[in-house]
């Protein structure tokens, strides 16, 4: 178990306290988290309760949200946070087409500059800025950097200990380049995170809640997993899932779920 | 109006009598017609109407969904269906993962050899297989062929004028590499078909059904466009909306909506 990372988004509804909890009974030796649970429950006191339990932070979720006007404040924000909780990776969702622009170039261009503005403020902190390219059917409206390719693209001017990527299976899989991509990403030392969930259809309305645990779609779990760690990658494999029905359940029952995909994947 | 087509699917309540009629009557000079309409009306009685229209058929949808057991000789049907109808344009959209697999390039093979198959059968009737790249939220369930990269890919074997590419903005517009795939698909005479639809969000539930008239997204249509015809193609434009809100509104006034998005895009 000692690369399992459970993703808070997995069991969004189990309280902080119940799913550290739950993580050291199972024997899980990090987590991933999210701001806005981590501000509900007030981030020194999170920082507190995680480092306490002996559990490491794999990452923290999310900075980016570049068409956002407060995008600089609030990412500097999210790179202290990232710091106070211990971890040295700020995953980066990088927002959508701002208003009604139809000038996805100009919104990629505006996300390259902004991530650049920041590498001073992440390398102060010791925080790493993880680059996430997601599935294309957020391009307009949450994330313009689509494919791994661009995501190496943007953090190619940076040092790889400053920004790097996210693997997620969920927004990668149907890419044919993705094989090529890990492969360069790890040749650069710029894989930050690997994350697993999994594609299941049909997709619900609005399609952000529309993952499934490793294991139940139709993602080759075991080729990411082989990919990834033949590029090197030796960190944190996250379980991240958004599903209501996967929020409906008892968190160790998804928790223990979780750590079957993973562990089939890895074998 | 002379490259406008409007695609039935469009306007998919509309009988194809008033649609022809409708199509008359606005100076409209062209169809995109789908075999499941054209089954219902009947073959050869559609063939008589829209010929004895005046109207050109732009394209028939579709043949492909190769994961089917039968897709050998549904898609020599859909051949001479379409030689038929009158037009040199079947679309193939090619089919997603079979039964529970998870080998998306064992199905992308299988496309390419499927596509081979059907080469002299096209080629004898006078029709050319145009294969579509559908959006990537479509790999698993609908077509495996997610770009437009690996629809040239699949298509170069085979002469261009047996075998090839639908454009179409709905399914392209979020891919970086798309404006030099249509570069090298006019090189190489491969431009089948143009299709304009819109990206707007949320998406529905099945994702299906989510496209909206050019111009109401976020899909720069002029770029496309003015790309296309700078790659020397110079057949027929069609609007292609799948939308329950755009389907239950009169043919004529989506008509007239479709046309004003084409212009705006063809200015």
């Amino acid at each position: 178990m000692n690369r399992f990372s459970l993703n808070q988004a997995t069991t969004k509804h189990w309280p902080l306290e119940e799913l550290v909890a739950g993580c050291v009974r199972a024997g899980v030796p990090a987590v991933g988290l999210w701001r806005e649970e981590v501000a509900a429950y007030g981030l020194d006191k999170a920082a507190a309760l995680v480092r306490d339990a002996g559990l490491a932070v794999s990452s923290l979720c999310r900075g980016g949200f570049f068409h956002e006007q407060d995008w600089y404040d609030d990412n500097r924000r999210a790179i202290d946070e990232a710091a106070t909780l211990g971890t040295d990776t700020l995953v980066l969702v990088s927002g959508g087409l701002p208003g009604r622009s139809r000038d996805l170039d100009g919104a990629r261009r505006h996300v390259a500059d902004a991530i650049g503005a920041l590498v001073p403020d992440a390398r102060a902190a010791g925080v790493r800025l993880a680059i996430e390219a997601l599935h294309p059917m957020f391009a307009a409206d949450r994330c313009v950097v689509a494919t791994l390719g661009q995501a190496l693209a943007i953090a190619a001017p940076h040092p790889a200990d400053a920004v790097g990527v996210v693997i997620d299976t969920y927004h990668l899989w149907w890419d044919d380049q993705v094989w090529r991509g890990i492969e360069e990403a790890g040749r650069q030392g710029r894989i930050a995170s690997f994350q697993l969930a999994d594609w299941i259809t049909p997709l619900p309305a609005g399609v952000l809640l529309g993952r499934g645990l490793p294991g139940t779609g139709s993602i080759d779990m075991r080729r990411f997993a082989t990919a990834v760690r033949n590029a090197g990658y030796q960190g944190w494999i996250e379980v991240e899932v958004f599903h209501e029905e996967v929020w409906a359940r008892p968190g160790a029952e998804v928790l223990a779920e979780a750590y079957a995909g993973y562990r089939a994947a890895v074998r």
